[in-house]
């Protein structure tokens, strides 16, 4: 995310500069280790915790890590779950990158679907894969962790792999090169908000190379604006907003938050008081408690007002979004280009034309310096939970969804698994500053664990408040390891872990009968007892089955100040699920044409 | 691996029929649907259990799957372990193939670093994967699993990915050409012995097609070896082995045993009377307890009088050779290519010659038929377990190795983990018709939980004997939920834990006493109860402590029948190793060179 300090035009001289540092002959004065310059550039973007697995190709490197003042290596339990955490680490913790550590073939390929999940929903993750020597390479050896035929050489393999799910790859092959290609590949990552890919040779780690280059910052910020073509774009918006009157309705998404325009956008709607809206990846992009925000956009999934508002608005400001299925309740997006200005970081979009590197981040302040508040503030749907009155003791979605949110407190960092969970949370309101997080487009089961540790983290050292996760219990099974490195590292997330029997997303969509869709049961209790806390003095762990115990549970003075990490078994019945969800997979199911049911 | 009942010929009438069936119009007579064809075909190849974990793309197969009368259904707990566990199954079950299948994007990417270690380590497996219909792909749709900038059309990125790690990739896109691709991407699995890739859209699954193809068996054969060259080949090889009388020794390898060819390499041993030793990644290819067998030959790292004996062999038949680092004493053997003939399933070199397309299941029986026992039986060593006695109670890697040997029993399957495992147990003999798997070309910690699943299903069904699993406690944090789907399926193995306070095999390497190398202790004995056996009635685990208590469980009756699924925490001093990993490690850190240590 952009250091708001740093100016496009200031950014540009600093990158000349680097330009021409490496050009120069390097000055001698101050010699640093390979491993110990990427440290300094990662301790200068605020990376504080490193994720990943040791293995032979990275050890020297971990020395380093180890013996690094201000970056703590995490050692996660496989590397899946290491990127994962290194995914949910730069959601959370602002202007920084996620940062995981795996070793060459076994490690790396163990973590690709991680670091394809990072790309996917545009979060800046550094993959850092410890590889063989630069000898080892040229001679074609047979090594352990290659595919036997050769095609190891240049890791061609691995490499090209990894080109398909990250924005950038760097391959370190010499010293004198090393500081260049690492700056790049941090620039790569910080201004494009996507995973890169950098591998260090064994024999490369420890050499010495001049510091020099430490001294200038490394820029985040995008290329500016063409001012002629920007001053052209905001004649235009501002023109049909003009027309638009009092019909003007925000529509916040994914990419405010991921390319760092929430304050952009925020000072935007509060200068207009225009109506705002968020579609379920731009949740909590602004506060949910803003008076002018109207809920949660999923073209025919929302809610029925919501829905309306957001289609009869004259003119649509889209901020930074992602039309993907789950995104947009099935592609029934209903706002015709017509009635609509994009902004996205790289582009805007003004009813049908598009206008090539005009990015909002620049864009936005200057648009709200044009704009007039609007006269008459058209109303906004109420979105507020309510905790239905339900003449039984059962745990429903309905109920559930409601009462969390009374739970919820400002700050909280909550992380919803995909399923019945995040599709659950979208329907209530978050707090003021709470961080919501879920994996809306790429969808991984079991992403949540590992996303939740590298969340704890960050929250923990960004002076947020409680780690909140909502998981079910088939996807728990994925990656349950991880909570053994919440314990180790002392972190006291609450897991709410919702035992509906099985993989109950998957039950909606299909199969609702089918053994295919049951788990094995767990005693999810004893889980964090026999993952480190043999004595049962880190940790807590409850069973609630009932309305009345949930309700108790969380109005516990001791259970909400989340002290230890605790872990909640909900019980809930196998085929409830919350309304959005039962929406959402009847318009999928048609699409996915199951042909023969 | 190939049915021995089908020769080449055969083979090659079978093929030429299918290729004429794909051209002739479809006989209507009997239909079938899409994917019950593929489901026919797997039974023909004798899968008996399928792997995987369910996704919205792939639910609809799964209702044939799990409705099928002969294939079962393994719910894995995540892929990557599924991967794993096909793997295993591929290794012990004789001519049949693993199957795992897995949901666009976010399956089988988590996948991906399965299925490369069985193309590494030539494991012939089939990964099927649920894709989404053929009319969303057209239309480019931001499905969720997809990386939000259309590059999942024809699924680019992740057909491409996994063109690296398959030998195979065939995508269905209608229900015409269905057929011919599903037996192309299983006979190349097959013949090659290698993983292989293939997408199921969900509208064509239960698209019906003719049946007729299936009265053609698919055929395993290689093609036959060109009889001019191949009586050439044998000329040569004949005048060698005559040259060097009673000096001949004879090497097996990986490959004898993954391209089938055991039996015939046993039938020549036999008939000659040659020494054989094996590479570690041929242990068991010929059983370890033949009179004429001398142990394992590792390069430098070999016992002296086994090196001694191979490398002043005056001719060497090296048969399935895999000349990787772990595999080799780390690239120390000493055997020139001018004494030494190499056997491959696709080829034959004989001293600096190479012949393509010479495959040794045709040639070595030839050969067998030309060859004379020999007059005089060169002595081998003694390759036995030696329990040493040691005066104290500490379980060592040199007493436990030895100890264990005794405690297999024949037909035994034992799976060893990269670490102190797998080469703790190289150095002891296995007995009569044992079956040893381990990962010594990929190494991929972990691997051996899924593997275990997998290996004990085939053993379940080939009439073998236990399934033993060695594990250090470091590996069995990446991969532990597999135990839960053992218990599910009532399989029985006996996992020994080695608790030796973390990743001792990295700490050989590098980093002896640094904290990376550490892990989080769990309650090792209270997985089991917790992974699904609260009652604790399906299960049984121990710690030991000493050689006393060791000895006394290996000896107690129930405890080796393993009626029930048994995991036994094996307490070993941090830094003590087995004697071939300590000096393969020491070999291996000069080339890794970190070079300011």
């Amino acid at each position: 995310m952009a250091s708001p300090s740093l100016s496009p035009l200031q950014a540009e001289v600093n990158r000349l500069r680097l330009e021409l540092e490496t050009l120069q002959a390097s000055n001698a004065s101050e010699l640093i280790e390979v491993g110990n310059y990427l440290l300094a550039r990662l301790e200068q973007l605020k990376v504080t915790n490193m994720f990943g697995v040791p293995g032979d190709f990275n050890l020297g490197f971990l020395d380093l890590v180890e013996d690094h003042p201000s970056i703590n290596w995490v050692g996660n339990c496989n590397e899946l779950n290491a990127a994962y955490a290194a995914d949910g680490y730069a959601r959370v913790k602002e202007h920084s990158i996620g940062v995981v550590l795996t070793t060459f073939g076994v490690g790396e390929l163990s973590a690709i679907n991680g670091i394809a999940g990072a790309f996917s929903e545009m979060v800046p993750v550094l993959h850092i894969v410890g590889v063989p020597s630069t000898t080892q390479q040229k001679a074609k050896a047979l090594l352990h962790h290659t595919l036997g035929d050769g095609r190891h050489v240049l890791f061609d393999a691995y490499v090209k792999a990894a080109e398909h799910f990250t924005i950038s790859q760097r391959i370190i092959t010499d010293k004198d090169t090393a500081a260049a290609q690492i700056d790049r590949v941090l620039t790569d990552c910080m201004t494009r908000a996507r995973p890169v890919y950098l591998t260090l040779p064994t024999n490369l780690v420890f050499e010495k190379i001049s510091s020099e280059r430490l001294k200038i910052p490394l820029s985040h910020a995008q290329p500016p604006n063409d001012p002629d073509v920007e001053a052209f774009v905001l004649d235009e918006v501002v023109k049909l907003v003009k027309d638009a009157g009092d019909g003007v309705v925000v529509l916040v998404d994914a990419c405010a938050v991921r390319h760092d325009a929430r304050e952009e956008v925020n000072a935007l709607i509060r200068k207009t008081g225009y109506p705002i809206y968020s579609a379920p990846m731009g949740k909590t992009a602004v506060p949910e408690t803003y008076e002018r925000y109207g809920g949660i956009y999923m073209g025919s999934i929302s809610h029925p007002d919501v829905k309306e508002k957001v289609e009869s608005a004259k003119l649509i400001l889209s901020i930074g979004s992602l039309k993907s299925d789950f995104n947009t309740g099935n592609f029934t997006y209903s706002i015709p280009a017509s009635r609509t200005v994009e902004f996205h970081s790289d582009h805007t979009k003004v009813q049908h034309g598009v206008f090539p590197a005009i990015g909002m981040k620049e864009l936005l302040p200057r648009l709200t310096e044009r704009l007039e508040p609007c006269s008459h503030k058209s109303p906004v749907p109420d979105f507020s939970a309510v905790v239905p009155q339900e003449d039984n003791e059962i745990i429903t979605h309905a109920w559930l969804w409601p009462r969390m949110s009374k739970f919820f407190q400002p700050k909280d960092v909550i992380v919803a698994e995909t399923g019945t969970s995040n599709f659950g949370l979208l329907e209530v309101p978050l707090p003021e500053q709470a961080v919501f997080l879920s994996q809306i487009l790429w969808g991984s089961i079991g992403w949540t664990v590992g996303s939740t540790l590298g969340a704890a983290f960050a929250a923990r050292e960004s002076g947020l408040n409680r780690t909140i996760l909502f998981i079910g219990d088939g996807s728990l099974q994925l990656t349950v390891q991880e909570m053994s490195t919440m314990l180790r590292h002392g972190l006291t997330p609450i897991i709410f872990v919702l035992n509906n029997a099985g993989y109950t997303i998957e039950r909606c969509i299909h199969g609702r009968e089918r053994k295919y869709n049951d788990i094995q049961n767990w005693n999810w209790t004893g889980l964090l007892g026999v993952l480190g806390d043999a004595a049962l003095e880190k940790s807590r762990s409850y069973t609630v089955h009932t309305k009345r115990e949930l309700s108790d549970l969380l109005e516990t003075k001791e259970f909400a100040e989340a002290g230890k990490i605790q872990l909640v078994e909900v019980m809930m019945q196998m085929h409830d699920a919350p309304r959005a969800l039962a929406v959402q997979v009847e318009l999928g199911a048609k699409t996915n044409a199951y042909s023969a049911l």
